[in-house]
């Protein structure tokens, strides 16, 4: 481990978060000050620590996988650290823990609080924890576009096929070009959904932070009955509209701004993930029963929200039926699109284990049939198969393990495992004791680590965190 | 399709099935009499359907991977279908589809009942009820032997490494001699079991009836209290250590007969199987409290008895504290050993899921490393990982979906999803409504037929059922 390029990257990254305080630190200044000081001291301490690090004498200037991935999994907790700084000061959460959580919930876009009345949170924190999941979204696109492919695990063959010309020795400046795109898109968007939510009724303090929940896939709100409470349709439209849009692969909007609707919509990613998005909707729009149009709406809302990983909510849904609810449970496990700023699994990963399912019982009867997986026309190599295959096992196997170190606190079955579920998923409300009118507050200091812990997991793609624990990852030169 | 030798084959179980009544007839007459002409009447009914069958004419001899197929999938269903007769002439059920229920449940040792009182069958009844039981046991030990590794699916690997000298054309003659020491095992422990519950101080039907639970993981009582009835500590750990040798693939007992203890212990999924079984016990003590050595019991028995899919019951568990009904629910996935009476996932499929697992994080970063999946010193191919990493998405896929069908019902998801993971698991009883004081009466005739086909399709290892649904296995000459 080259440990000095790796203090050295770090110390930008608080650095960085210290100069994204300011935002949050007018904010408070504008509004009531009674938290200003706290973000004071934090972007002191920040610049400070940051600086430190960042002048740290480096030799060898290179960046090798190792040093990515190190620098990923441990910049997400040093910024969540350092990011609850101006909570604990400005004494908005009763303990250092709980800041964490809630940072940890912001930057990984999970959205899970520990606050009881978040809407009553000073705006500058406010604002600061919903800017967390914007600056998390930011972070993610980078993940996936710059670390992802360099380790080969997870969603690396998602931008490959996008990458124009060939692929040995020019990785650096076709990354960049990729990242730019992902970036403008990403700001484009944010621009536009607070244009429409302001032209919807919405003050500019609720509506950028309305689409910081929204664009980052976070889904906190500044109202304790969240998006409900603006009585909207408008509002209600396009915030589905963006949760939606948050979901799908941002590379392929990259098609669609060249004009190229075609290939957009014959992605089969995209494909899958909207049949999922209008068969779980119809489903649940018949279940629930009512004015057709008005209940289509709702459904329609909460599907998109529980699929993109965002919830926001528009209704309690732990009060809808049985069958609803297990869809939604269903569509926890599903999340977006991969490449996108959602988490869950992912649908090309369940697309792909589908489509391996029916070729397993193709080859009972020829069993020498060699049948490739295709995704988009292009097939994938068994490595890759496996990659996949070994996710979701590790999933299931993290939700069940999961399960059973939180019902140590003796919480209902439904409360424990659905807070696993929408920790790991990066959902943020689940079932029970921690659906939507409720929050994380009652979990124990241990339970809210290993929850923060299920989130990193879950957000830097499993595989990443695990290697971390792997003695050799620090000392040996793997 | 063959469909004279198909139909003549199921036909020759049909008769089987008509002269294994013969024994619960014997039963009826000597106690009350008041079934026995309902299994009269289901006896010619099957020994003249069945000689109508048997004698179709046949012109190719021969028995394909497909028929082979069709028969043990259609065979399941056929004989529950006759099975059901004397459940239904004697009105021990109020419709046929509730005595099929139980037919299914009992053949595929899942132990499901939909009868309020169990205990006040007639004894014809309840002593035909859980000799399926018996026979669905002695049927898996052939499916596993006979079928599964002409099909190169599921557990096809398991008893490779047993069978002695070359592969090469003589699997008949091996599949015959590893068949005979399986069913001497078989009946051998059934022999010992009620031996040994006479001598705990059951009378010889209790003891009979009580075997065939054990052995066959069924897990059907004659008392409503289930073992916990009997009182009594000798009974209790005749029946704990019987429901671990039936969770054991019964191919090593082979080795245990010639005296090869060493190898016995260190076949790599029986150790992780008893791993996993005291772990979860002491896990589960250290939970309940109390008197040591009888909770110690208590949990030993009830994690024997999910383990090995069997749901005797010495405690109500679903009153047990969340954590070790967590633990409880994680062991209804896992289930017994591969060749074994059990069911659920199989030990060997998990054990070798965690291998891959660590593999993939050890290959990050050697991405080109040869790493082999060994499971007793020999490695698995890429299709064999291939083939059991599909087994568990499928395995997991199904629950999920299947919870969402039975949701329909309005019950709460505890009892949907429990429901689901017993009937695909072959366990009995689950959780919430479906715990072990209760019973599925209480679902439509939709869900009772919808549990069945999931018990049919844990029983035959998922893909052997599903491959009857695509119509080209019924015409094309695949």
């Amino acid at each position: 481990m080259n440990y000095p390029i790796f203090i050295k990257v770090l110390g930008i990254l608080l650095t960085i978060e210290g100069i994204g305080m300011i935002l949050p630190l007018f904010i408070s200044l504008y509004y009531d000050s009674s938290d200003s000081l706290a973000f004071i001291i934090s972007i002191i301490l920040n610049l400070f620590i940051g600086f430190i690090m960042y002048k740290i004498p480096v030799i060898k200037h290179e960046i090798k996988i190792k040093e990515a991935f190190g620098i990923v999994s441990i910049g997400w907790v040093l910024i969540s650290v350092f990011g609850a700084l101006p909570f604990v000061i400005s004494k908005s959460v009763p303990s250092f823990i709980d800041g964490f959580f809630e940072m940890v919930s912001g930057f990984t876009t999970t959205g899970s609080t520990i606050i009881n009345n978040f809407a009553s949170l000073p705006p500058g924190i406010l604002f600061w924890r919903t800017f967390s999941h914007w600056i998390g979204g930011m972070g993610i696109l980078v993940f996936t576009v710059a670390v992802l492919p360099a380790l080969g695990i997870g969603s690396y063959y998602i931008f490959r096929a996008e990458i124009p010309g060939p692929i040995k020795d020019r990785i650096v400046p076709r990354i960049k070009d990729t990242a730019k795109i992902l970036y403008l898109t990403y700001i484009g968007m944010t621009l536009v959904e607070i244009v429409l939510l302001k032209i919807g009724g919405m003050g500019l303090y609720d509506a950028i932070i309305h689409t910081f929940g929204t664009i980052g896939t976070g889904g906190l709100s500044t109202r304790n009955e969240s998006i409900a409470s603006f009585n909207s349709n408008f509002i209600t439209i396009v915030i589905t509209i963006f949760m939606v849009l948050s979901a799908i692969n941002f590379s392929t909007y990259h098609q669609l701004l060249k004009g190229n609707w075609k290939k957009f919509f014959k992605n089969e990613e995209l494909r899958f993930f909207l049949f999922i998005l209008i068969t779980s909707t119809i489903f649940i729009t018949i279940n629930l029963g009512g004015n057709f149009l008005n209940t289509l709406k709702n459904a329609l809302f909460q599907t998109s929200s529980i699929m993109s990983t965002t919830n926001f909510t528009i209704q309690d849904y732990t009060k809808w039926p049985v069958f609803s609810k297990s869809i939604l449970i269903m569509l926890m496990f599903l999340g977006g699109c991969a490449g996108s700023i959602s988490g869950g699994i992912k649908n090309i990963r369940i697309l792909v284990l589908l489509k391996l399912i029916k070729r397993e019982i193709t080859k009972i009867f020829h069993p020498r049939a060699v049948i490739p997986i295709k995704i988009n026309g292009k097939s994938l190599s068994s490595d890759e198969i496996t990659s996949i295959m070994s996710f979701f096992v590790l999933y299931i196997v993290i939700i069940s393990l999961g399960t059973i170190v939180i019902s140590i606190e003796g919480f209902d079955l439904i409360t424990s495992s659905s807070a696993i579920i929408a920790s790991l998923g990066n959902i943020g409300p689940g079932f029970g004791l921690v659906g939507p009118t409720q929050n994380y507050g009652q979990f124990s200091n241990f339970s809210k680590i290993f929850l923060s812990f299920l989130m990193l997991l879950g957000r830097l793609e499993l595989f990443s965190v695990l290697m971390l624990f792997n003695p050799k990852f620090w000392t040996d030169s793997i």
